[in-house]
């Protein structure tokens, strides 16, 4: 063993002499992944509390404008990577502010947030993926789905908007359609952030009570809560079928909202990181480029 | 006058008796205006210096937070008003930089960012305004133009990438869309940056200086600074003819980024004041939705 590599490894060691799992490795869904094992209330691979996540994440922002600069600057050519992260969760697990505080703290020119709503008329006479593919990300960008591709296998599946039939084969186009998006070298991250029942009573009670947060409470989201059983179980045949070596899902604990965010924030920079992004280098002359600027 | 209003007017008297000008005011193009009068050194309204800037910049974020969400929130249903913000500015004027430091503070789910770039054969075969029309923000966004429908009037003049007699008609054109826009919901910010030539020079210096900076240099940059007079006589006609009494310009000095940024921040803070933005009364009966959650 190198030097260098010995080093590294005893950094990573534990007093044990175990490396310590990342958060993404304590999150990834696995062959024999229960749903239900799950706690919402955990803060799996953090110890600290709000405070301390907070700091967490601030101390890796520059960082993570750093990488997302090479990354952008990379795909300026054409070609080189692009991440997709995709973010599910029941209504008021979290999704605006992950937009808001881990998205929300990228340089935008680097990211192309899209959120899915209800497919149009119109967008219901094509293929399900049709929408999806069209926003797929260029290289260089961030690209984020707000809810996606996977509603046609949760919310259809739960009030059986097309036949079983549809939705079964679905797991499969899904499984597919991502690595041909692999193929064009985009990196997917699919995190569902997992709140408990009681955690969504409490947060929709807060819309009720506060004359600024009425515009994001809808009847119908009560009604839902009825089918909350249903929707864990198409969530848990959407992590067996499409958490795949190439794309798999992390399932982050989202009852405290501040490590929902470190823990994304995080997946979004292990990624970044795992690319090796480089500078480009100059396809110019520079000491040539130099003189004829100095002359102006 | 109401006591009210009398105080209002008299906080913002100074001693002389004259309300002293916001910066709003100050860089507002009005029939006269000489761009070549401007000093893009000057930081107009403003006496502080560079941390003085991010101070003032840090304390209004909550109050555009608030306006923002309050914005998106009226957008829900469908209609009420948006925003869009247009900007200009030769190479390395800092348009980035408004992007990252001003756009970049707002909640990305509000915010719609667009960069033309220059037209693919494609859009060349419909009308300029056919590919801005597409990226009008919908209501309750911000919609973001990273040069815009004015390279139409610019890069296209000083090149003659058209005929005169197409350009010259552009004027009118733009005029007229802002104003259907307008009618739209949509409130328009149009900022030109200005930067001097010399303080382009060490910009571009600066980016064949740093390995971390080539992606962004094009040698093509150098050879624009040798038409820098017939830009700025191809900006001041376009000043001349689209800043209007509902869709005026703002020429904001850019030569020292920090100034930009705040100007720009207050610009938009400005009009999101102006919008007098309420949250949105609940279309449901907010005490049955309290039962009925409380029941599940």
């Amino acid at each position: 063993m190198a030097k260098k590599d010995a080093k590294k490894s005893k950094k990573k060691a534990k007093k044990n002499g175990k490396p310590k799992p990342t958060i993404a490795e304590l999150l990834r869904v696995t062959p024999g992944f229960q749903l239900a094992d799950v706690d919402p209330a955990a803060t799996p691979g953090f110890s600290g509390d709000k405070k301390d996540a907070e700091k967490a994440m601030a101390a890796v922002r520059d960082e993570i404008d750093d990488l997302q600069e090479r990354l952008y600057a990379g795909g300026r050519d054409g070609d080189g990577p692009a991440i997709l992260l995709v973010v599910q969760g029941m209504d008021t697990a979290g999704k605006g502010g992950i937009m808001r505080h881990v998205v929300g703290t990228v340089d935008p020119q680097g990211v192309k947030l899209h959120a899915f709503k209800a497919p149009t008329a119109a967008e219901r006479r094509h293929p399900f993926l049709w929408r999806i593919r069209r926003e797929l990300p260029e290289p260089g960008y961030i690209g984020v789905f707000d809810r996606s591709h996977y509603e046609d296998v949760l919310v259809v599946r739960v009030h059986d908007l097309v036949p079983p039939a549809t939705w079964s084969r679905r797991y499969g186009q899904i499984n597919t359609f991502e690595r041909s998006a692999n193929a064009k070298g985009i990196h997917i991250i699919k995190v569902m952030l997992d709140i408990s029942p009681d955690e969504q009573k409490k947060r929709l009670t807060e819309r009720l009570d506060r004359p600024d947060k009425y515009w994001k409470f809808n009847p119908g989201d009560i009604d839902e809560r009825e089918y909350w059983d249903h929707y864990m179980e198409a969530y848990q045949a959407m992590l067996e079928k499409t958490s795949t070596d190439e794309n798999p899902w992390y399932v982050v604990p989202a009852d405290h909202k501040w490590y929902a965010r470190l823990a994304v924030q995080q997946l979004l920079l292990d990624e970044l990181r795992s690319l090796d992004l480089q500078w480009p280098k100059a396809d110019f002359d520079v000491k040539a480029q130099q003189k004829r600027l100095a002359a102006t």
